[in-house]
């Protein structure tokens, strides 16, 4: 079974980081290799790499200073300054939770290279089982709708079902502004062999309607404590849709936040250039604005399951 | 009040026919001058105008040639001639219903220059009426919410609402594949000096959810027997989240068709082509189908009023 390269999108080889630059996808698949902490940041800040990708490359950053640091004596302070420039870099995502997880690991004296790896051999498992337990609520002839893109979770999905005799074939909404649909996972799950047919956002009514879905499958970047999470946008509507058509509505799950409900969970509002233009290209009317909230909430009662990692917080 | 170009989009000049180009707008506002029928017909062959532009078009077609053709007495068999071809134009659009009515006043000798600028002329007026009947249903300090595009009866909406010191603003969504909202409806509504923001299609629960948006508004293409409408693809959903969010659901309806329901309208399939790529740019991975649906039926019990044409086949 081949994993997607956008499963795991970070390498690291002979101290050097290589990441999958995400904004070349499906046209081009190419790594930037990075050589210093400060090179990995602007990798982040300029979104090569997003999910799950920003989580292994924060990791692999740490990894890469300590072993560029000769003298192990004081490399706290080293590491300090490097988790700084790291919860620098996006102001409305937090990795503060992965860099003080590694700070209290260097405080405590614990063994650091050999933490780094085992928190990573845990993460891939742990993916490996959510795909596993998503692939069990599949039936043979399924055919799945998604959205956005889950970061290689589909095709290994897929392959699982394959391996049980499970024949199924995925729509994808293109999932617009960025097309994370059409270019990331419609592309993932080309090269690993199945049946994918992309269509707007604007249509998934008409094909639940014409009874071409069973079953509906998203990611999440936010699980609040009470079950509600938040996902790229688009995801709410999807959900109440489902509801309608009385199909399922699976959701993989990170581990769950700090948030209480939904409403706790701050929706970024991006600039409404990224809507308003493609590539550099017009393609509204000039003058007029958007509007961009880049998530939004799907509260709990219309999820029919969560997938949850089984790593907390 | 100033009309949209897209209220009237075709001119007849010294027996000249001006057609705005539509797949130049927002960038450009431009004429094609056209001076035969064949050269006419291209134009409606490669969607150079849609909708009303369309029924103004054709009935122009029969005026110019008309005019063109000297001897009034065996203008019959070129009318025949002509209505031919624009029934030609496209497969699944039906001018036959226009194209008869003008060789049934030639047959039973109707003046039929007279017949034809009185048609016209009616067309205009129903159309402002109909404009007139919405323009009553918004109160004032309302967000309109529209989908694709409805030939400047929007603005003209709005127009209306502003003489009777009702404040409105406006949501569009982008309309994908062919952005009709985010080039054509905006575009006009910015013209004309309104509030409009342009959101993707995914938005639509987010936004109504947020409490932005109290009513919506569009047009129909087809208007089945008992009530059901069809529209541009994403007018279903669209009307699904409106009862979600217990918003008043109005459509601007065309004349009646033969449909008894909206199972009876047959939607077509276009190239997946055109939301695969835009402009020429690939969109999608190399290699994925797209599924393309052109309009979809919202049933009538979703639509909170219809304002009819008061024009009838």
């Amino acid at each position: 079974m081949k994993l997607s390269p956008l499963f795991w999108p970070i390498k690291f080889k002979n101290n050097l980081i290589y990441i999958l630059d995400e904004t070349l996808l499906p046209q081009k698949v190419s790594y930037i290799k990075v050589k210093d902490y400060q090179g990995a940041c602007r990798a982040i800040k300029e979104m090569k790499t997003r999910a799950v990708g920003q989580v292994i490359l924060v990791f692999y950053i740490f990894l890469m200073v300590i072993r560029q640091k000769k003298a192990k004596k004081d490399l706290l302070p080293t590491l300090k300054k490097v988790a700084k420039a790291i919860n620098a870099t996006r102001p409305t995502l937090s990795f503060k939770f992965l860099t003080d997880m590694v700070l209290g690991w260097a405080q405590s004296g614990a063994p650091l290279e050999k933490f780094i790896f085992s928190f990573l051999e845990i993460l891939k498992n742990k993916r490996i089982q959510q795909a596993e337990d998503v692939a069990k609520l599949i039936d043979n002839q399924d055919v799945i709708l998604t959205h956005c893109n889950i970061s290689g979770l589909m095709p290994l999905i897929g392959d699982l079902c394959r391996k049980h005799n499970k024949k199924i074939t995925f729509f994808v909404t293109e999932t617009r502004p960025y097309l994370q649909g059409a270019r990331l996972t419609a592309w993932e799950l080309k090269r690993a062999g199945f049946d994918v047919t992309v269509i707007t956002d604007s249509m998934v009514a008409q094909v639940m309607s014409e009874g071409k879905i069973n079953k509906v499958i998203v990611g999440a970047d936010h699980l609040a404590r009470n079950g509600d999470i938040a996902n790229k946008i688009g995801t709410y509507q999807i959900a109440l849709l489902a509801k309608h058509f009385h199909l399922p509505f699976y959701v993989l799950c990170p581990p769950v936040s700090g948030a209480r409900t939904g409403g706790d969970i701050k929706i970024e509002i991006r600039p409404d250039k990224e809507l308003l233009e493609y590539r550099g290209m017009r393609l509204a009317a000039k003058g007029v604005k958007g509007y961009y909230p880049a998530f939004d909430v799907t509260p709990n009662n219309l999820i029919t399951k969560h997938i949850y990692l089984g790593i907390n917080k």
